[in-house]
């Protein structure tokens, strides 16, 4: 087994297993079934044309209320030379005969008049209130022939292709489809996706967890995927890192399924049994493709010995309706039923089975599927792969990558002043929460090594232009309360993105015009005030609005019980104390710098000065795990982690929002929560926030 | 009964209604129910925010296969100066441990060496093969602390915000769930939406239809927009035009739903009652909107009387299960198991119910729902409403609007040289097929009479622009060859939209830059030849390439047993026989002309002459519906109807083809199909065409 591996490009690879499943006779629709027509169809897609069977309307119908005349009857009708029709009369001579919208045409009839366009008449020629029974009508206007008539046909005319092969039916589809003359339909039958996930380390999701487990969250998103890519998947349960007990799995998975995802043990580590597992039950077509996050791919192609035991039931000499034994997620199984043909052909006992090495990486996962097997599924569907819409935008810092990989980088995009900005977020493999929050994917192709700060880029969006319209960027300083904030704007019609780069670099970043809004907490320490001296310096004429939110406490976060015994910055001094400090230009690291120069203490006596923490929380993590034993931030943060706080000095945290914001309907909401009871209750239901001045403006320059 | 219906705006109308929830307590989220965290929570909305319970990784973990060290130890370490670390030994004095990614990093450890950077020696020192077992390792680099490491919290960290409430689930999101320590979700329940269709006219989907008979497609289209967008229909079966039993059909639908949408009976005819039900239940709030289509539209809420027998399984003291006798339609039930606890308080017997009085057209059915539902949805679910994409695009053709009504126009929308085309389609508000081809809406709003040709408009997409750029325009004569060539681009991935206007129509068309290609047979009476003088005539200067499509046969198409005897042109002049007409600029409109003029046939003597339909379908229809008694068409129209025909004429139909879209990337598909042998022989087995010249280059100028 090889340390090392060979990425092989992108490109090459998904050529290299599409020719494989060319020469499998797999790079096709895998199988048609028949469904009824009914609202299940809905996302289905159509294996066979539509062609219309009957037309619509299949007779000539009135377009409204009122009465059906022979146009050339109503000849010479006017204002002052009224005609009567005769309505009730023996059959050769009635010339007008009441119908409802919708009703066919007589057979004499060529026309209909509107009944607010009639003077109904009894038998005595007098004007009657029972305006759908009178015995004749008097009309003052003529009509031209097949006004207010539907001819058959005006919708569909029977022959035409109502919709093509390929299509993804929609709701009115659905209409058009049974306005044609059809009761069931023939659609592609949905992929069956089989999903193993293997890892000893591996526990179900809801397990309470212990040091080293991981909880095997890709099988759930990887089964949501192929769901929402319209296959059907499997989710198998953990397998351990055991070489026969894969190969078993993966037997068992390929009897019932059309593809197979191996999960993980995709790399050339010690307990990654996947190459090794393709290579024995089939061919190994590629390990290892230069793409990133997720290059540890392994594509290839097994042989499926034999055929599972499948329950079915004769419906007619050519077809059988298919049960899998195997219990099924994804997709309803609805159309198993009596009421439905499902002619699904049974795999072939000896045909071969593509596997995909997914790796671990939740991130690297996701993507591989998005890359590798949408395609496929795609084309076993018989419709178009899936195309994320594009637009371009201005990126807001460099970034970097490897010449050889295709380089997929999640961004957040959002509007500010004008500009679409597009904000790389973390990059790490292992940050699921980098999917959740991305608004789109920037993909570097292989090649370039990289993008500058300012340059306009191409961003696959995830989300509508709405929605990006309705963003709220705020940078800088980190404070649980922005996610409350948050959590209240979504209920108001707003997306709040903070990204935390602390106060200083969300000043910076407001110059920039990179964000709506900045959160702060910048002592003065010439004055003892916050913030105002940070914005002369960093934001010099630029007229803001600066609004206090809160006055929080600040103090050390130590474990349980303050086993080092921490009570002041004194005591970090102390050779046994490691210490936790945030990011140059955070606030804390400000008031933590201006406290330790008043009081004489040297930067290099404490244990940890160095090592930097972008969150209060991460913080907190760092003391909660052992990494320090203590450091400085807020109470919520320490509560958070079960932590114990030190409480030692008030700060106010103040929002910055320049003008041109603060006066614009999209951060009105914002504006209006913080000026209101709910949210002011919220924070102060808190510990160690002081809401008496949330709201006021403290400075409009 | 009143006869007119006085419509009110539109945002009026929705006030009111909106209004109507608020005072019922209705304008909310419906109800809350718990979940499991499976692919089934897939597009179901968060009730609650998820706020992180665990912390991920919830330990420090490697991010490499390697050996775990403490950065300290390695210091000095360089290319020339290695140092040694042991890995066997005992206990206190370990200083490198074999770790796989994801592995937690042992406590006395604090940095990561990935596997191919160190050198795995025996315990004599020498080089070993077994990489991962060795006695100690060598290393020629230092590394900083926590290098190679994830910390504790690196991707979610216990307390932060992962997804705020009215968050609609997409497959990443559910897995950062399971990740921040959840098992199941708290959702909003999908609201039940009752459908009613009435009408003694309709009939079930699959029967064979009498004169007279409609389809009952709108509660399929009305069912499959509601689970589209997140609810739950349950689909009625049809009543009778008959007040009481649509009284009992709504009380009954009211128990177990939560909206009633009474389809349709909503205007003011004879056998309307949907007014009279809702103000002897409730509250008749609207009856019209000025909206178009769809003005019939009736808004109301009734009391809903008594609760249904539901089945109810206790659950906790709190809450019960929720088991609707009904049989459910549209999303699956598959959460009402004893794995699930479906927290849905039952309604409150005397709770409210609003109803809608949905008009029976199905383009004013679905744009109803899609108006007036789905905000109501929204806002039951707690997400925001959908939102349409807008793109500005060129009107192709003037349009016409009251000026009192919100106007819906359904348009295509394709980019031709650049530009992008809004063309509107038919408006009829029976044409469910002007749906299924609009590629968006373009709304004229109250007060807007209407838009010229050429005039920017705002268009409500439903298609992605991506599926808009594989858009090809074709327009001109009609050939139902035409919707064999769509299916056979849909096949390679482009999307053949084709108008009729005729062939004159076509080119002038094509002249104004409205169209990728026009379909033509324009006859040049004084050489014989076909669409040469037409292309000098109307697209002088304009390089295009003519290229042969198929020789057809024209003739005239008769009913079954040809009863009125036409045999030629001259019979047309019989005073019995009726004729009905191409329009004028139809390549057959020219060929009848021509061919009248060489006989000396006046056109006044041909009864039906005037009479003028758009297609070869048209016509077709029109005699087989008796409207006319024969017309000059195509073989194929008339095979379609099941007609008769009398072969008269041949000529050719070519594809006029404007240079700059001929040698384009979008085109090339097409020219690639006309030139292969599929679409030959799918041609040829049509009766009436000749593929001799098919794909032939006649004119390149």
């Amino acid at each position: 087994m090889s340390v090392y591996l060979h990425d092989i490009p992108l490109a090459t690879a998904q050529a290299r297993l599409q020719q494989a499943l060319e020469e499998a006779g797999l790079w096709r629709v895998l199988g048609v079934e028949t469904i009824p027509l009914d609202e299940g169809a809905l996302g289905r897609v159509l294996a066979e044309p539509i062609w219309a069977k009957t037309s619509s309307p299949n007779y000539h119908a009135s377009a409204m209320d009122g009465f059906a005349v022979r146009a050339e009857d109503t000849e010479g009708a006017g204002p002052s030379s009224p005609i009567q029709l005769s309505v009730i009369s023996d059959q050769s001579s009635v010339q007008a005969q009441y119908v409802d919208t919708g009703d066919p045409l007589p057979d004499w009839a060529n026309a209909v008049i509107p009944i607010e366009n009639v003077e109904s008449l009894d038998e005595t020629g007098a004007l009657t209130s029972d305006l759908r029974h009178p015995a004749s009508i008097r009309i003052r206007a003529a009509v031209a022939p097949w006004t207010h008539v539907r001819p058959l046909g005006e919708d569909i005319v029977a022959t035409q292709l109502v919709l093509p092969a390929g299509h993804t039916l929609r709701p009115a589809d659905l209409g058009a489809v049974a306005a044609s003359g059809h009761a069931d339909l023939r659609v592609a039958r949905p992929p069956r996706v089989a999903i193993l996930p293997t890892g000893s380390e591996l526990v179900p999701i809801g397990s309470a967890l212990k040091r080293g487990d991981i909880l095997e969250t890709n099988s759930l998103v990887l089964a949501a995927q192929v769901k929402a890519m319209g296959g059907e998947a499997t989710r198998f349960p953990i397998t351990a890192d055991d070489f026969d007990a894969i190969c078993a799995r993966v037997e068992e998975a390929s009897r019932g399924h059309d593809l197979i995802l191996l999960n993980a043990g995709s790399s050339a580590g010690a307990e990654d049994f996947s190459a090794k597992v393709v290579e024995k039950l089939g061919t190994l077509l590629v390990h290892g493709v230069a793409v990133r996050p997720g290059h540890p791919v392994i594509l290839g192609v097994i042989n499926r010995k034999q055929v599972d035991t499948y329950t079915r039931t004769q419906v007619d000499t050519e077809h059988a309706t298919y049960h899998p034994v195997a219990e099924r997620s994804g997709r309803n199984t609805q159309h198993a039923t009596p009421n439905s043909q499902l002619l699904t052909p049974t795999p072939h006992p000896a045909s071969p089975v593509p596997i995909l090495g997914v790796p671990g990486y939740p991130v690297s996962a996701a993507l591989t599927i998005d890359i590798f097997v949408e395609p496929i599924l795609a084309r076993w569907l018989g419709r178009r792969p899936l195309e994320l819409p594009e637009v371009d935008a201005t990126l807001t810092r460099k970034i970097t990558s490897p010449a050889g990989d295709d380089d997929y980088i999640r961004v957040a995009v959002g509007r500010v002043g004008g500009k679409l900005l597009a904000a790389p977020l973390a990059r790490g493999a292992g940050v699921i929460t980098s999917l959740v929050r991305a608004d789109g994917l920037l993909v570097l192709p292989r090649g370039e090594q990289g993008a500058e700060a300012g340059q306009q880029v191409t961003v696959r969006l995830y989300r509508s232009r709405a929605e990006l319209d309705k963003t709220i960027f705020c940078i800088g300083s980190h404070d649980v309360i922005l996610d409350l904030l948050a959590q209240f704007l979504a209920e108001h019609d707003r997306r709040f993105v903070s990204s935390n780069v602390g106060s200083q670099g969300g000043l910076v970043a407001l110059k920039r015009g990179e964000a709506h809004l900045a959160g702060s907490h910048l002592l003065d320490p010439a004055t003892g005030e916050y913030n105002l001296a940070a914005l002369r310096q960093y934001l010099p004429g630029v007229p803001v609005r600066l609004i206090a939110l809160v006055h929080r406490e600040q103090g050390l976060m130590v474990r349980r019980g303050n086993p080092k015994g921490v009570k002041n910055l004194g005591d970090l001094t102390r050779p046994e104390v490691g210490f936790a400090n945030r990011q140059r230009g955070a606030g804390t690291r400000v008031l933590l710098d201006y406290r330790l120069n008043l009081m004489g203490i040297p930067v290099s006596e404490i244990r940890g000065y160095n090592q930097e923490e972008y969150t209060h929380l991460g913080v907190a993590a760092a003391v909660a795990s052992g990494r320090a034993d203590c450091g400085l931030g807020i109470p919520a943060a320490a509560q958070a982690l079960d932590l114990d706080f030190v409480p030692l000095f008030h700060e106010r945290y103040d929002l910055v929002i320049p003008k041109e914001y603060a006066a614009g309907s999209l951060l009105a909401p914002l504006l209006e929560v913080i000026g209101g009871a709910q949210f002011r209750y919220a924070v102060s239901s808190l510990p160690g926030y002081d809401v008496k001045e949330m709201g006021k403006l403290i400075l409009e320059n």
